[in-house]
């Protein structure tokens, strides 16, 4: 794989940002129809959510006919050109409907099953923080900022956040109160921006179980391009979902994770 | 007092919002100096919080000389004129270290004890809510929207907010992971956000407790401007903080505020 083409994947990415941005905006705080997917608990899929992966799957289909696609809400596409896309169309459909703007169009691409590209865009506040191998950027209109994680942040001063503190299962519960109890201070709510902004230098760790793969693969470019750590509550680099833990450095990974396994 | 006078007041207000934004902003995400003014506890106060209050003052002192002043950071002010304003420059000052846009400008004016204009300004999305008695609009830019809240919410279809669920007291806990188990999900870390999306129609329920007047005294106008209401855990309107609970309309209200006193 040239350089080159690294860049080019990441253009098309951009464009595929673009069409799913227009797609939801309509639907975003305007009572759009909501399903209830999951027979238990709840697992709201918004029209937007559906018509966001169609546009992002029509583009592909039409102009990189032989990338593998993988989505939230459709099944996945073949592909052989070695690319495949992970799209999560609307990563915080809670937030969607309560009307917040911490979620975020989730847009990866894995070349040879490891993540290459990543787009995290809120269409809504039009901020987007993207990223190759190389390096990451976040923008907004003209504006644009390199993406560069804090470093040597001492446990006791992390800003530490997890969407939703009750999603852990009781085994987890002690090994998140104890994360909390020994950094500066925990935010909650945040999805994928939590990531987001952990890759922009102003979090420190995010902690969150049971992903999906579609919920992680976009941002671990983006948190790795500008220098922090993506792994499983194993320590397993380029996880697929299941339990997360993202660091701003080794350092501060290396001590959170040995906090969640012997809380 | 006659109504034009609260639309002067109201017309006024939305000046103060456009001076602490322009305050605030140079500091927003730009790793600006944190004091810690509590001596236990973590209460941070931004460079921006001082610089935003300091403004607002200022442009009160020079231009309505006979208003009374409470803010966060300095010391209240008499006035004459029967006009107080409640400034909280940034509510939410641990949202904005840690990068989120939940954070807001509250900007409150009561006459004669009673909270009668309020403004919630989030200066980096350009978002502001803004209500005198007669009503409340959402804007941004060139964009507006009057509030009204959403009516009618069974409390199993309620959205319901409340910025950390760490912060209550043992004795209020079961009260609400009663409320949060009776709802139909729950979202995290929202500060004022969550009071101006429930005027906007989108949250349908906030509970949170130990608030302090600056932090409710601008959004009790927006929330019952747009057919909401604001009252402490006792169900008394017009709180000056303590334990607030806002709902979309007063039959929500007394569902959810029933579940809290007898959880």
């Amino acid at each position: 794989m040239r350089p080159e083409s690294t860049q080019q994947v990441l253009a098309f990415a951009h464009e595929l940002a673009d069409v799913a941005g227009a797609a939801i905006l309509p639907y975003f705080r305007a009572g759009a129809a909501i399903e209830n997917k999951a027979e238990q608990g709840f697992d709201p899929v918004t029209a937007a959510d559906k018509a966001a992966e169609q546009a992002m799957r029509a583009k592909i289909r039409a102009e990189r006919p032989e990338d593998a696609i993988v989505g939230e809400e459709f099944d996945d596409h073949v592909g052989t050109s070695g690319w495949t896309w992970v799209l999560d169309p609307i990563d915080g459909t809670r937030a969607f409907i309560a009307g917040t703007t911490t979620w975020g169009v989730l847009i990866g691409a894995r070349y040879e099953d490891r993540a290459r590209i990543g787009i995290m865009d809120q269409p809504f506040s039009g901020e987007r923080w993207a990223a190759s191998p190389e390096r990451g950027f976040w923008s907004r209109g003209r504006a644009r900022q390199p993406l560069v994680t804090r470093k040597k942040t001492a446990l006791d001063q992390a800003i530490l956040a997890t969407t939703d503190p009750f999603l852990f299962e009781p085994h987890h519960k002690q090994a998140f109160l104890s994360l909390r109890a020994a950094t500066r201070l925990a935010r909650y709510g945040l999805d994928c921006t939590a990531y987001a902004l952990l890759a922009h230098g102003h979090i420190d760790l995010v902690v969150e179980p049971g992903l999906k793969d579609v919920d992680i693969a976009a941002l671990i470019p983006i948190v790795e391009a500008a220098g922090g750590v993506v792994t499983d509550w194993h320590g397993r680099h380029h996880p697929k979902g299941g339990d997360i833990i993202a660091a701003g450095c080794p350092e501060l990974h290396a001590k959170a994770l040995a906090l969640l396994t012997n809380p």
